[in-house]
């Protein structure tokens, strides 16, 4: 059985739901008052992840923290269809490995300001902000590039990976963090390409696909 | 044919150097000047890498960013043993995940205190300081139980991987961070072990390993 310690406005507890989701595997959960319980510092919590860190993941007795980590875990594990951790390709295996650390400095920037606006964390919201501009300009730019070599994801030409999971939430959640996504057009494209992958679930403040728009 | 482009005093391009001495790899280095020079903002770099970080590895055409995906690759393309990033088993791959993600953590302290130490970099030398200190005693404590379980390395138990290789250089060169080792016991009996792979490298700053302790 697997079980997912999980705050529901987390975009990195998200991260595995929308996989799971995606993957058809069922799990229970465990919900952790991150805010304004902060629950993940609590004693019990810390001898689950020293590192008081949502989400954690438990799979018949292994301990997984770190969203990303947790990603790898379950594709590399469950997904049968070996496109989402492409063991036999080394090349894109590095690509995800450097889009998810992009992810985690998407979460540096776009979610710590979203922590300040929405849940009173004491962050630099100005300078998050523009952090996060400068990530979706880089993010932008890389979709952008592809789509004009037919690439409509991160890492793979013709399909999603786990990188397209990690880099998804805090994106699609960028106007609770007061970074609007206007300026970015292939950002928005592919977020839209995203909530079109067959069990796709949504969380508070990311909403489902709108109806395709007629070529 | 392998080309890094290279930073002798960066800890960061030791990574794929140490792991490339251990496979025994064949490869050319292009140095560039981090500093005084600043030459990975220059355009030209840029164009190479548009987040102006080293190291880069380029591969028969392939251009890859952020050093722990070099080790990724390079340990699934070019490892025989199967040890340093072990596909078939989705519990390390996790695992590694997760100290891969605390090397960042390691670079964004220990690292940092190092430039802004040795480089004059605008760094908040004490908080980055006591950053590291945190992080190590994690880092100790999880070595720690390791031994006690018969685990001598950060994530498989008889044999290192990719994360070892991620998470020895900014811990090896913390003294030149001002952080002392003293009080982590089981991080210098780690940094000892890593020091007697066949094949390990020194960089400026790290010793070779001293003769073995008879028992």
């Amino acid at each position: 059985m697997i079980t997912l310690y999980d705050f529901e406005l987390s975009g990195n507890c998200y991260k595995p739901r929308l996989l799971m989701s995606i993957l058809g595997l069922t799990y229970e959960t465990v919900p952790v008052d991150f805010y304004p319980g902060r629950e993940h510092k609590s004693e019990a919590f810390l001898k689950l992840n020293p590192f008081g860190e949502l989400p954690v993941l438990v799979d018949d007795g292994l301990v997984l923290r770190d969203s990303q980590a947790i990603l790898i875990y379950l594709a590399s594990k469950y997904d049968k269809t070996g496109q989402w951790y492409p063991l036999s390709d080394p090349a894109v295996l590095a690509e995800i490995a450097i889009w998810h650390d992009f992810a985690n400095r998407i979460t540096a920037t776009a979610s710590a300001a979203r922590l300040g606006l929405s849940m009173f964390y004491d962050v630099d919201i100005e300078a998050a902000q523009a952090g996060a501009h400068q990530l979706f300009r880089l993010l932008d730019e890389h979709l952008w590039f592809g789509e004009r070599e037919g690439r409509d994801w991160l890492c793979a030409p013709s399909h999603p990976t786990t990188a397209d999971i990690a880099c998804f939430p805090y994106v699609a959640l960028s106007e609770e963090a007061g970074v609007p996504r206007q300026d970015y057009p292939a950002i928005r494209r592919w977020l839209d390409r995203v909530k079109r992958i067959p069990g796709f679930t949504v969380m508070s403040g990311v909403f489902p696909a709108g109806p395709a728009i007629e070529a």
